[in-house]
């Protein structure tokens, strides 16, 4: 489908990549083809470009030391990070690992990993706007404590995590039982909307994911401090020091280090925040619309009820008309929204609720089509 | 670098994607770059193509049942189908596998792996033609045995496997213990270079990877007979039945889907051929050279020795005059060569050993001048 036969509002799912990035990639395919582990000239030249990338990749963070893993999903970026932070630092059973219910797939199946292999694992309930109550994580953190992740950025809501007084708490309770706590922040929602400075921070383990950012499907980075040690979960050659073997994908890389590039954050920001409070001004003029995303989510994102429309009639009444949300994480496919059910929302809402995803690409044109046929349906199917 | 700008012999590291395989990417990254999770029309057009690719793949290897999960790379499929396969089937310790010394980083290191789970491991050394013999592998076969894996082709001397005859053992042995062995064949060598037929060989798991027959990097596959059952190694969505899991990247299945379709065996096969045995019938005329690759082995990879020349002095005296060959396999970067070694060679010739390998893209004037430079090498580095 050409762009301009329809409306994109699933940006959250996956965006269209930049021009420029297919065009580096279709470069790459066809005169930096080699294998960055071969020792012969176009061998060292992917190898140069992967590096170059990795060197971009750090920048991008403000990472000023340890390292990037390049990874072929953020799925896989979270996995190395939880089971592999898991397996590499932690001896003797029973060990206790946090995170919050409303996390993504990829992290709370890690999480129920780790429980099969005898760790106690924690998920903490957010409160009605998608906030993890900073009380009760200091509660929990105790001296059997190892490990806490969260994302930086809902997929579903927009919520954003306080990651700065979620790392003073985790320092507290270093100093105080004198024992590390790794911490792991999945940013795949967040890379390239919000500024990302690991070192202030104090972040150990971050996930980002390229497919987020109009880059290239099938690639991603871990970002590893020096003071973590992480194991594989994949065996094979010495690519990524071991941590993801297989032939480095030099054109993904590409793609991904060019989506880096012309991803400007601030630029962006405003301009998605404009047409965000556009859409929710024209939004809250429609009957029996309930916000579901929280006040301090990102703009992003955009989640609400239409009161007695269930999502998937909306869905599709806006599909057919060439217009494209979601109900969900696109991963959950079908299943009921946990982001919202851990939230407290009524089943009625959670239901009916539509996630609207903004890119850059996105028009006030667009905006104006978003809304009328939201309208539209509102008449058409509450009168059946 | 321009492909018209050097000569290209590394072709079993990596090969360079066909032009329609780079177009068919960019379409799809500009065209088709839904979430295949997604529920409306992108979504869907998305899915439609994964499973269009899906059904490809599965014709390519003539699989009448049993599934095609596609991963990031062919060491993800090998990780995917020793450690999957280990951890769905076996119940209690001291289980055995059985592989040769010979095998690909991704398989030997998997088995490394298995051994720190409690598994006994078992690699089966070749003979000087890098034979495994059959009589060795029936005695290893116990009831304890529960796995063997092998290469269909080896990736630094292109020795074939007996595919079938190990298969008819493991069916004597899987009649006479009345339990199940898997049978898993690492293919990323063979596929597309030899005639593949899952159903007649009676493999239970089958690895392929994408760029070594044109194709994208990034991806591959692994099939997956319907007797087998194996468990994730990686935790997210419902991607690939939970086996793969993360986003599937569409434009890299369908650049791989049109590798396959472009792929035709039987004509580059010969053609492959009469490259292979041209070049040979000079090569034998250079004074100090001893072919490493067994009479069994496939046309697409020549590994031999000029004496008293290293490896990697060769291989950078061919580079600096843009001819790249490789030293042994492009994943074992700089190491000694385990496989020469396995096979019981001379340590002077496993260090000077040179893998040329080809493909339908190379033609004979290019092995001319592969062969002149070989010679001058000789001429030049012998005088020092």
């Amino acid at each position: 489908m050409k762009h301009s036969d329809f409306v994109y509002f699933d940006n959250a799912a996956t965006t269209k990549p930049f021009i420029s990035v297919t065009e580096k990639i279709a470069e790459a395919m066809n005169y930096n083809f080699g294998n960055a582990s071969s020792g012969h000239a176009l061998g060292v030249q992917a190898f140069r470009t992967l590096e170059l990338a990795r060197k971009e990749a750090k920048i991008s963070i403000s990472a000023s030391e340890g390292d990037v893993f390049f990874t072929s999903s953020g799925t896989q970026a979270n996995n190395l990070a939880i089971l592999g932070a898991a397996l590499a630092n932690v001896r003797g059973r029973h060990k206790k690992a946090i995170t919050c219910s409303t996390e993504h797939a990829s992290v709370l199946n890690c999480f129920r990993e780790l429980q099969t292999r005898d760790f106690e694992i924690v998920l903490l309930n957010p409160d009605r706007n998608g906030r993890i109550d900073c009380e009760q994580l200091d509660k929990e953190i105790d001296e059997r404590t190892f490990f806490l992740s969260t994302m930086f950025v809902n997929n579903e809501t927009g919520a954003i995590s306080p990651v700065k007084t979620f790392k003073e708490i985790i320092d507290r309770k270093k100093k105080l039982y004198g024992k590390n706590i790794i911490f792991h922040v999945d940013a795949v929602q967040a890379f390239g909307k919000v500024h990302i400075d690991v070192t202030r921070l104090g972040v150990d383990l971050l996930s980002v994911s390229s497919h987020k950012i109009h880059g290239p499907k099938g690639i991603g980075f871990l970002y590893c401090s020096e003071n973590v040690r992480i194991k594989p979960l994949i065996f094979g050659g010495s690519q990524e020091k071991s941590i993801h073997p297989g032939t480095e994908p030099i054109p993904l890389v590409v793609g991904f280090e060019e989506a880096i590039k012309q991803f400007k954050i601030s630029q962006n920001f405003e301009y998605v925040t404009h047409l965000k409070n556009y859409f929710l001004e024209k939004l809250e003029k429609v009957g029996g619309m309930k916000l579901n995303s929280p006040s301090n989510s990102t703009p992003y994102i955009l989640n609400f009820s239409i009161e007695g429309i269930k999502s998937e009639v909306m869905l599709n009444f806006l599909s057919s008309r060439k217009i494209f949300v979601s109900s969900a994480s696109a991963c959950s496919k079908g299943k009921r929204s946990h982001v919202l059910e851990a939230m407290g929302l009524d089943k009625s809402l959670i239901e009916s609720s539509i996630r609207v995803s903004f890119s850059k690409f996105n028009t006030v044109e667009e905006i104006d089509i978003l809304f009328d046929e939201i309208r539209n349906a509102r008449s058409i199917i509450l009168k059946f």
